[in-house]
């Protein structure tokens, strides 16, 4: 079982590592970061340069495809190869699948038309542009598409996924290895419960 | 502020990344991923190879000191020039830190001697065995050492240390960025609440 993990320049680390370390851990998963061209990719903070295993046209026909987010999303919307390449894997792929903004670019390639899906919540009119129905659920399925929500949210959508893939006896064994029994320090982590001071924050860093 | 992410063979990149997605967004940080030699580090699952932008020799005084786990942990047990390194460095670190089997490094280093701290539920014996007291807490403050329990904990950890940092409404402004507001799947995530049948195929898995 195959799962293709696109890299492209300005990505979240955790948005894509989340998933990885959950689908990573199944029976028979073989996980592999593809970008557009070889070489180092960079993420969105500048210090951490991640080595593609393949190209996109050297991975033809994964069972899984997962896009992730991060502010390179924006150049990831205007078609071309990638698109090209989603839309063709699509076709094959057991389950299409996004982390954050990687669902823009998605639905910029025309695959979530008509589709419920989520995003990262300072992304959610993206979906609406792009012909998809935006939610605020942190994991979203809908036919064989498969959304999470901001960054982390990777870590519930690929273990709700585990579960559907591999059986709830296997996700849940995933789970305690990587013993996400979350204590999150504050109540600050979605829109609906942070407070107006720090949503205001939020979207002046995130500029 | 200088965040040194320590980098070694089979790590497991989750233990890392989610501290990294959080510290990373402080106001004013700077991280820098480091290892023994240049050139890639592959981590357990072995198909994700991370490029360190600087050698232990060459990050002489972090302000944070940071070192993951996995399953490569047990390579770094004996002693040599990483635990020689984490010595100097914790002289003057504001802060040393782990996450899951991070910890026994740093108590092999010799610096957990009589704190208490946490790692992965499966490597609590090993803290004992280096002179540390175990604790199953997923978040163990002693001193200016912050260690954190298994894979995703590193997110609780780095959360809890950034309001430490920077203050309770910067913390949540970075717990909102990353959108941190859990949904976990299932009930499986600790061994206080795994089922048994869950627990032993996590044994197995581990190896």
């Amino acid at each position: 079982m195959q799962v293709a993990t696109v890299l492209y320049p300005d990505f979240t680390a955790l948005d894509i590592i989340g998933p990885y370390d959950v689908l990573g851990r199944l029976p028979g998963a073989e996980v592999v970061f593809v970008a557009a061209d070889p070489g180092l990719v960079r993420n969105d903070l500048r210090s951490l340069s991640v080595q593609p295993e393949a190209t996109l046209d050297e991975v033809t026909s994964p069972d899984v495809v997962l896009i992730g987010g991060g502010p390179g999303y924006l150049g990831q919307l205007e078609g071309g190869r990638l698109h090209e390449w989603l839309r063709a894997v699509d076709r094959t792929s057991t389950w299409t699948t996004s982390v954050c903004t990687g669902a823009p670019i998605l639905a910029a390639a025309g695959l979530l038309e008509g589709r419920r899906a989520t995003t990262h919540w300072s992304a959610l009119d993206d979906l609406t542009r792009f012909g998809a129905t935006p939610t605020s659920e942190r994991v979203v399925f809908d036919g064989h598409y498969v959304t999470g929500a901001g960054v982390s949210a990777g870590i519930d959508m690929a273990l709700t996924l585990a579960g559907r893939m591999a059986g709830d006896e296997t996700a849940e064994m995933v789970q305690l290895i990587i013993e996400y029994a979350p204590e999150p320090p504050y109540r600050s982590g979605s829109m609906e419960v942070a407070s107006p001071a720090v949503i205001e924050s939020a979207r002046v860093a995130l500029g």
